[in-house]
């Protein structure tokens, strides 16, 4: 049996990409498929498409979409390495940023101007993501030249927006009714931001941690330190947002906690932030983080506005350990689109052969005459 | 820029496939071409084809021969992760079994019979390796489904075949001179056999460690707490086949070391084996040991020789604690084959796009029009 998919970088992932027909010809679930064309189950996925690790063990399965004003529907799969099963449970914003340059690649959506704006939905969670793919002149580059933080090669530039992220997990984009709050942890007061756009995060102000944070290297070592103090006020936070009934009962995952600092008088970046996730200190941001830290920036009153004031901006400029991430808000027919750009390549378009006859043509077959060379 | 390959499990690894006169139309060299295909140098590999490990991060190219008698040519290529770098210099025993394989899929040479000769030279080592590709009835079967130990689904069956692998390293198959020889460690007295056949392999015996050889649990457990006893052994081995001044000197992989074993009355399989890899026991056998082993039991007066005895045979089964391995043996024309199979499969038909203006044609293209479907 042969499956057509495309192979592409997304973000800091890896994701097999596949169109819905081409699955839905075999016949067979894609609870069974996926993971017999990744290789699992194996911890090596030695005998599959899968890299053996959760950033390369990903597929996406997508359709230009029947909605109106919609071009393109796409599911996320999280393949299982060791177990033979697939989670459907979250989607990815790393593997997120290929749909809409697929879109462009297989003409889908015709290019048009210097952005070209490809609509998708995301099934897993129902979220809208315009997705701005760089094509200058119309045309998506000869030379993809964009860079970003995380990978050393240059790929297609992909900004991934998300329609009205504000309050999916609480319902409102400020769960306790206030921009600031001031929150008695370990004694101290802490004055911080509870956000809820893309995921629930609380922001507090490295101020209040004494950081030196124009050198990572020695904010990253203070916080360490600080790991335990900082989680209370995580769970905190989590009973205050409505997260949870009593801090220990707060989720390892939700809120994530930021730091937020001004950056240094002559720097070109607005924010200066570090991200805590599951306990430790992320080198970036996650997507949803970067939505929520710059939907919170628009915010009048939070810890975030207080750094980058009142003007307006359409981009923003949030340095990360591992370098800048570059975020965008635009309001458009009463709808707000927040965002972050993500850079993708298609690395291989390939057949998949399956051995054995899960479905009528078991055969491997080259199809070298029928196939552009090098 | 677009490649042609092909992404094929051999053996245990993961392996692309390159025609020659694919990669030699891009006009760069191999060394800079194969890691940045591979996403290299990144721990990663998270921009290219590698899989991050030692074992997904292997290339064969290959070509029909114009040497008389010889199929098809290839090399390997380990391509180096986090440095951006390939090492020419060996072979690798599991993806040269793709090239028969990949031989017959291409036409390059027709099946025949029951199982197909495909006679390969390896550049890297200038060895000659005739691969028996089962071909029942005249074809590649349509549903692969030989299986071998390391790997849970099945493939297609290829012998490896190293024509007169006999002294390779140290010029003759006994570098001492002797079938066997008694040597003293520790104050005791060790009889071995150090034979030189795919490569250098001293073979001891487990009586001799008083090894309880039918239950591979307790014989890895066992070994394990004698391991740096074992080391001192081989070492002194390495010494007496000249491959070493002193035990001192002794390099950490060669030779290698196997403890072998006469399996139980009733079993189907001929010898009981474990072999030491640098300082460790290995789960199975690389193909290069199995052949020692197997060339090392044929020949009279081996430790080996005492267990399988004097009938000939045509294939011997070495038990290993990851599963049986079969290897085969065949005079013809005055030169000796011994062997052992492997499975091997395509896993995808790829045409692998590299973003950068590496060439001529920089641009992606998804060639979708030009493909078979699922």
């Amino acid at each position: 049996m042969n499956i057509q998919a495309e192979w592409m970088r997304g973000g800091t992932s890896k994701c097999w990409i596949f169109e819905s027909d081409h699955v839905e010809q075999t016949g067979i679930s894609l609870d069974l498929l996926l993971p017999r064309i990744f290789g699992s189950p194996d911890s090596r996925q030695i005998d599959g498409v899968g890299g053996a690790t959760s950033t390369t063990s990903k597929a996406i399965i997508l359709t230009p979409s029947t909605e109106a004003g919609v071009d393109v529907e796409y599911t996320f799969a999280q393949v299982g390495i060791e177990e033979a099963v697939v989670d459907w449970g979250s989607n990815c914003g790393n593997c997120s940023a290929v749909v809409g340059l697929y879109a462009i690649k297989q003409r889908w959506v015709a290019p048009t101007d210097e952005i070209t704006r490809v609509v998708t939905r995301n099934t897993n969670t129902g979220q809208i993501i315009v997705q701005r793919v760089d094509t200058p002149n119309g045309a998506l580059p000869i030379v993809p030249q964009a860079q970003m933080p995380g990978v050393a090669t240059p790929g297609y530039k992909v900004g991934l927006g998300f329609l009205d992220p504000a309050g999916k997990t609480t319902g409102t984009l400020l769960p306790t009714g206030n921009a600031s709050d001031e929150l008695k942890v370990a004694g101290r007061s802490w004055k911080v931001s509870m956000v809820d756009a893309g995921a629930p995060v609380v922001v507090i102000r490295a101020e209040d941690l004494s950081l030196n944070t124009n050198d990572y290297d020695s904010w990253m070592s203070a916080v360490e330190l600080q790991l335990p103090l900082l989680d209370q006020v995580r769970r905190e936070a989590a009973v205050r947002m409505g997260l949870a009934a009593t801090p220990e009962q707060a989720a390892r995952a939700i809120p994530k906690l930021a730091i937020a600092a001004a950056p240094g008088v002559e720097s070109a970046n607005d924010i200066n932030v570090m991200m805590l996730s599951m306990g430790k200190p992320h080198p970036a941001l996650a997507i949803t983080g970067s939505i929520a830290l710059s939907l919170g920036a628009r915010t009048a009153g939070t810890v975030l506005h207080a750094i980058v004031g009142d003007a307006p901006r359409a981009t923003l400029r949030l340095r990360t350990p591992a370098g800048v991430i570059e975020t965008f808000s635009e309001e458009r027919d009463g709808s707000l689109l927040i965002g972050a750009d993500r850079t993708a390549r298609s690395i291989a378009s390939s057949i998949i052969h399956l051995p054995e006859s899960l479905g009528s043509d078991a055969g491997v077959k080259l199809h070298s005459a029928s196939r552009a060379g090098a």
